[in-house]
């Protein structure tokens, strides 16, 4: 079978996950914002480490203009940079089938209307730690859910997960992303926004029967009342993935509460504030999930 | 007349301002925790400055029963000590009228439970700075209220409000309390509560029209409706309060905001826990108070 020729724009910790394992079975370009990142990446390659040991060739650029033609692109940025990196593909990479892969809801609808390629939707549960430009360090190898979106089909998501397996990632095709995208929502909304409020990691006091368990439940009652009202039937139930994650005892620092220890811009929009928005949609009072959702909102603020 | 003696319990920022006041006009002692703040004061007396420049002579143990008997007792330590406190004075002081001053609701009851003392309630908006044990900037010269309760008259109110004004400070005696206390609670859960969660000093972003504001303003509304339902009508409007707070520009950190950034216990039991108990016995539903103190709680569970 000829290389494909697959496009990672964005080179955090789970686009260089993709990048340095696609590179074992694809010609893997990767789209930067910064020069020295493009440097050292064309220059050293990407090494993966943790579950794997390897460093894989990859071509990099600041511009996506310097890049060849890919069949697929993952935009893996972060979902706060979903905007700026959209932006800058318009115009580009016509014939490309492009993945998002963010958190939360409506990543397809930011970089659809930036162009008419064909989207597939992703979620993913794996996670590293990104030592340097050049190095990350696989850590969870938990599966990345893929899905069809505007102008793809089931069998699209299926090559696609395929392509990822045969490189070493686990992935799982779905004819229909919504449940699972739903369940990783509201479970996300919940515990990010509870934990980069409180400062706790999600620990056992996001599932005792405490005030923050109460609350963390009640937070997850809203989000199945408004799935259900967006007519999806979820694929797991948030609770229970909560329980699960907090009887392994991980005690993992949510993304968003690193980004609001760093003062960053979180992805609060994109996770709770789709929620919220979806919710309002359909008549669906969620006063819990408002609160968290103009909270977080207000530590944002509290940054300058 | 025959000066009065008046024990201040506690000599943080509030104690430390009513005992240099009224070490001016009564027999004042000082009931502290540490040995050298009790030595400090017994050599140096305390210094008021700011609004003020004074220095008053004052009496200071560790144990009460070091003390002079006095006839009114203010206890002026944090909420967050006043179990603690209350149980010192237990069989202490037979005859003196003890008068509570923290925020929040229920002072009373924890202090009432330690002796049969007569009780008077206060609330206080005065503000200032300690500087040392010795030394306290008197800063806001906002008034204290006070209302009789267990035991007492509205003349016996008047009498200490108008001791305290014959001190130097601004005081007002209700002949029920409970409106102004509640006005004072619902602005203090909201604005403490939301100040501890985001950050964000008591500025605009409280009473604009955004996502915040929003907020602040529909946790006021369910504080109303919760005193409504305890059959109290306020004495004035804690939204106006906030408007009008906010208006000046004074970008004050609440002290519950402080408290967190210490990681210090806060006044969330006596303020935010006592309206949501409130409202729970009367079968209101306060959603969003009820989100705010289960965070500030999982706050302060990240202390340790």
């Amino acid at each position: 079978m000829a290389a494909v020729n697959v496009c990672i724009a964005g080179a955090g910790t789970i686009g260089s996950l993709l990048a340095g394992h696609l590179g074992r079975v694809a010609d893997v370009s990767v789209l930067v914002r910064r020069r020295e990142h493009a440097d050292a990446l064309n220059r050293e390659g990407l090494r993966v480490s943790g579950r794997a040991d390897f460093t894989a060739r990859v071509t990099a650029a600041t511009d996506p203009a310097d890049l060849p033609a890919p069949e697929l692109v993952i935009i893996a940025c972060k979902g706060s940079d979903l905007g700026d990196v959209a932006g800058r593909l318009e115009g580009e990479f016509d014939g490309a089938t492009v993945m998002t892969i963010q958190n939360g809801l409506g990543a397809e609808d930011v970089v659809g209307a930036r162009g008419h390629w064909p989207l597939l939707s992703s979620v993913t549960f794996m996670s590293g730690t990104r030592h340097s430009d050049t190095h990350v360090e696989y850590i969870l190898d938990t599966a990345t859910w893929i899905g069809p979106n505007r102008g793809t089909t089931p069998a699209d998501a299926r090559a696609v997960a395929d392509l990822l397996v045969s490189s070493g990632l686990k992935a799982q095709p779905f004819d229909d992303l919504r449940p699972a995208q739903w369940s990783k929502l509201i479970f996300n909304a919940t515990v990010n926004g509870v934990a980069a409020l409180t400062g706790l990691p999600h620990d056992g006091h996001f599932s005792d029967s405490g005030p923050l368990g109460e609350l963390v439940h009640a937070l997850m009652d809203e989000g199945k009342a408004a799935a259900a009202a967006a007519g999806v039937e979820l694929d797991e139930d948030p609770w229970q993935m909560n329980v699960l994650a907090t009887q392994r005892g991980s005690r993992h620092s949510p993304s968003m509460l690193e980004d609001v220890r760093a003062a960053r811009t979180t992805e609060v929009e994109l996770i709770n504030g789709s929620l919220v928005r979806s919710a309002r949609e359909h008549g669906v009072p969620v006063p819990l999930q408002e609160t968290v959702y103009s909270l977080v909102r207000g530590k944002e603020a509290s940054y300058s």
